[in-house]
């Protein structure tokens, strides 16, 4: 069994619990799930527990309800039993057209991580997965700052992430092992203060930012051209999309923190700053959760012969980053079992974006996958 | 020193000859070339000693003047020192636009091979590249078959391919070592009557068909959706250009030797066959030796969302195949001095559409990429 | 009021169908059919009163039942009046995977001919549209050689469209008037044969090859470019789909036809036979009636600059003539009330890819579509 | 003989400058000029008298050395003659990396002015042409308050584009006759101030954005669907550069005024303001003058269906407009000799992205050129 609560019942949140339930009443396949069901833990071992958001139409009916404005068709009953609850808000749906509200409109962060932490204890979950809207955010680096901008209430320097992650810790230390999973942008596996609490605390972290839409192609893309030693002279790639994390990246900060995770693939993969421009390009209502990509790159072949690549895609944001989180969470539990405290970069380095540690890179992601499954006790599938 | 005859001085072997030239020169870096200039031997230590084919306007011309038809800027004089001799004919460019010969006009088969071995005896090679136009052909696999072909003079059974592989056994036999480099679709590495000759005489066989073009692309990106375990529904893959290549493949037999090799990456890759319409589609003669490619998958991904993606690219043919080549030669050679005789699976996997040995498959090339360094000594890049 | 009878009750025949049902029911708006409703005959007079075919598991069925294959929704109960009749076979359904028979293997064609227009007779149709799978066929062009090779019962000849046709030209001059639709490529508007009958016999034919698929969008895409006297180096423009017309035309010869067609327009358009290579390019059967397309075009731009678009999409095939249908049938009707027997350029010109009279080419759609209206008595656009 | 005064001698303005005296040379044909060489007026009568700039290191040259920046080949000595002198800056490149100087930093506006017409006096242009840098501006629409502004040397008012503008109708009201190409985004045939100015002050106005790259084709493609009455759903279309141009618009009021011409297109010719996201996207310094461009629609076609366009492209920013360049050269000489004071709506609505004057939209370009060729005195090529 692998106890979940998740945190921002979006659009990824209720994929992620669709699925899962679809899969344990037999109507739906493996597909999508990078390890299917090979792991020890079996994907009907999911049992999601809680549910948390701020977006005031949501807090208080069942996920069953919720979930609904995301998938037309039937929904599993199995959903009804769970109600989404009030969670920390420090303006994560800022300029969005939602009305929300948070556990800190009525209390101070340290009440309210300590309410959540209480909740938590009730709820008993073996992971938490982060898919909050994308925040625009400041990294904290020393543990000290962190706690103090907790315990001064400074609501200025912190994001509902980041107040999250600082509860899982508290939580895991009072229950003996716990994991985070950090979806979304926002650095917590490549943030030294969490990684710090995490070590102490019984915490296993995975992230930062799923590995999905175009980022990770890019990367097995120009592995590919960098294996064939082909010199990149420039990449170019667009996303537009129609769903709330697009809408939220029109803001100018919340992007920035987009651009600088996508970026850094061109120099980690290969060993040198190709000249690109690589970030989310813009909110296009009628798209929905099925975003348009486009790629550019153009590159230098022997004998000094210019080649280029176009690739374009209309891909479903929100089921490949669920698929993800299938294993995430299963992975998540059998790290909580080996008490791998603090971050699990094999793991990291094919599921996320930005894998933590910070000191640690992208590599290619067909190499990421052996690794992974070499930690996860699986055999290589061609190494 | 790496001592090199090319068989067949088209585009190919004329970019890689021009490429080569210019590299001593100085007058040009490594791009293209996947392993640079990490190995021992050097591509500077590269010399081309003879060049042999079978178009009339071709034969008896220093490669100085034959390599300008496929390059405008100036030409190294160094290549005033080769001169391009008669070689073995057997239809290779049978309803193409050329005006052909071959030693077998003259004399039989045998006596063909008997003369091709004592020249290249005088020239010394190391490495005997074959980068003829594509043959219709059909693998022997019977070594006795294949000889007893030879001793009937039987033409209609023989490619030119077949008897060049058969007259480079024969005088590695006699040398002591010599590495032969089949970059087209005849099967050689993947046929076992030649790789059971190899290893009695002392040759290296290095085949079948240099990994350029859309097909590696495709394996890695195969690769790329495989990992994230989705399903996928169907890829359709076109390539036009505008080369002798392309124009010899609009003949029917041709086409399908190539559709072979390219199609067998699916399954080798997805471990299920995907239906697929994979195949080298037209000549478009504007177009020139820089094709056009056009890819279509579709994939289910998680809860059963349908994806999509399109690539497209320009791609230039010639030095794509001519920069495998560089490194090609050097790997040979390090093979014949590690007597490894038969053929090279490591070395294949990462450089050919169709890695022999035939029992073998494809692998994700990035994956293959790094055993190929390993087998050459060198550090994995991401391992 | 508008009385229809579909010849093929195929993908499109069903998709009209059904399309124009459910806009008698208010289900659907005039989307996809260029003149929406500014005609004097609405969409909703539009009434299908026969249907013919020779799939055997078609016939005697009712088109309610039949149209089920092509359509997952509800299918309108108003379809459950027509039953399907056996039409004439001809090979049309050859080296399908289709049982099928026609009127003709227990009669001579002329008797068959008889019997249809007897039938034709009772329905009362205006406008006969004809759908039937793309044929293998050769023109006729002369009158007396159309009529010697149904008398003789030549059923090599002759191919079901032809026959139709001849049968169309009976039946209207018994009649007083009526409309004859070719929407696929076999000659009927093109052919002289056919034309003639039609002055002598009160028809009127609109033909041939209905414009949809990337023909007619590649024709203003270079009408685009002509304007600016861009000089088109070459296009390659390849298609791939799963329905039974891309099946039917892995035949080779059913492709030539197309080939021819889709040609033509280079030509036509431009002033000059631009290098390309235009065909439906291959099956692939999960793609089923939503085709993939890929186009590549080079030009020549201001001081000798090359530029290069690539054109790629997702096309449903069916409805997409199904809307030009719903057009045709009403014009077909208006070109009868004003006894314009023959054929009517200004409608073949905007509706279908080759059309008739065959001295007249292809002009942009976008013009063409202005000179339509205008013979349709409707205010051009922006002209 | 058509005397051409050029203000800008950045990319375009030294491509125009190559061709047409390559033209006159022999060495070109007329690829790239829509009307070719049909009107009375000859592209070899087209002569360069003047040219202005503001960029320190262009001032004073001969055009003969400026344009060497932009082309690699041989320049035609005939450039030798014509030097580069001093403009009106106003900020126009304010945040480019290139040191500028104006002729207002030591006279009033005024006084800049007038220095300007004296020159043009000596200098006899029949035609001015601005391609200067996109500018961020203001409309006036009113001629007093455009007036006042010079008169006050109201710097913060006016951009460079808007004193030519004045500059020219002054000239022209005192040689009797001239035109004015604004091919840049300030609106100048699209200000009421302008054209008023001009119908007093015997001046021609062409303008306003020369109609190149992605817009024009969006427009075609767009009425190709219109045509069909096919829905659209949605439109995405990214640009992106290497040019000073793409540069400029990394500044964001830049950028909006480029917006604003682009967007207008698709009101215009679906008759709805279907959901879009057409901006200049980026800057990428390698892509050079050769942008890359890409475009995603997705419409409703019959019976619910729905279809996607991708349309991407390697197009070469500066050849485009030139070569519309020459034809307005000689299109603005003729209507000087008609005397068309004012705009002249036939020119802009095929040659401009936002064709003046203001109250008049944009039309299909296909119908656009046969009305411009009708204008001309030619016959049109398909009407």
């Amino acid at each position: 069994m692998a106890r979940v609560v998740i945190l921002g019942q979006g659009y990824v949140g209720s994929i992620f619990a669709i699925g899962v339930e679809r899969i344990k009443r037999g109507d739906l396949g493996y597909y999508g799930i990078p390890l299917a069901n090979e792991l020890p833990i079996k994907v009907e071992d999911i049992e999601i527990v809680g549910s948390y958001d701020v977006d005031k139409s949501k807090i208080g009916r069942p996920l069953y309800e919720v979930v609904k404005r995301y998938w037309e068709d039937e929904i599993p009953e199995s959903l009804k039993n769970v109600v989404v609850r009030k969670g920390i808000h420090l303006g994560s749906l800022r300029n969005l057209p939602i009305e929300a509200e948070g556990l800190e409109d009525r209390m101070t962060l340290k009440e309210a991580v300590e309410k959540i932490v209480e909740e938590w204890k009730e709820l008993k979950p073996d992971v938490i997965v982060n898919v909050c809207t994308t925040e625009a955010f400041k990294p904290f680096n020393s543990k000290e700052e962190l706690i103090k901008a907790i315990e001064n209430d400074n609501r200025e320097r912190l994001t509902a992430t980041q107040v999250y992650a600082y509860a899982a810790s508290l939580y895991a230390k009072e229950v003996g092992g716990a994991a985070f999973v950090n979806a979304i942008p926002t650095l917590i596996a490549n943030d030294n203060a969490f990684l710090e609490l995490a070590k102490e605390s019984n915490l296993v972290i995975f992230g930062d930012d799923g590995a999905t839409g175009a980022t990770p192609l890019t990367a097995d893309v120009l592995a590919h051209l960098a294996q064939r030693n082909r010199y990149v002279k420039d990449i170019a790639q667009f996303n537009i999309g129609g769903n709330t994390d697009f809408l939220a990246l029109t803001d100018k900060d919340r992007n920035k923190s987009k651009e600088y995770t996508k970026s850094s693939v061109v120099k980690d993969i290969l060993g040198y700053d190709a000249p690109h421009y690589i970030k989310p390009t813009g909110f296009l209502e009628p798209l929905g959760d099925k975003k348009f990509i486009a790629m550019h790159i153009e590159y230098v072949s022997f004998n000094g012969a210019i080649d280029e690549l176009v690739i374009t895609g209309r891909i479903n944001d929100s089921p490949a980053l669920a698929g993800l989180l299938v294993d995430l969470v299963r992975l998540g539990k059998i790290a909580v079992e080996r008490k791998e405290w603090g971050t699990v970069y094999e793991v990291n380095a094919f599921y996320m974006k930005n894998p933590g540690p910070a000191e640690k890179g992208n590599i290619p992601r067909i190499i990421a996958y052996e690794k992974m499954r070499q930690w996860a006790g699986l055999k290589p599938r061609w190494l």
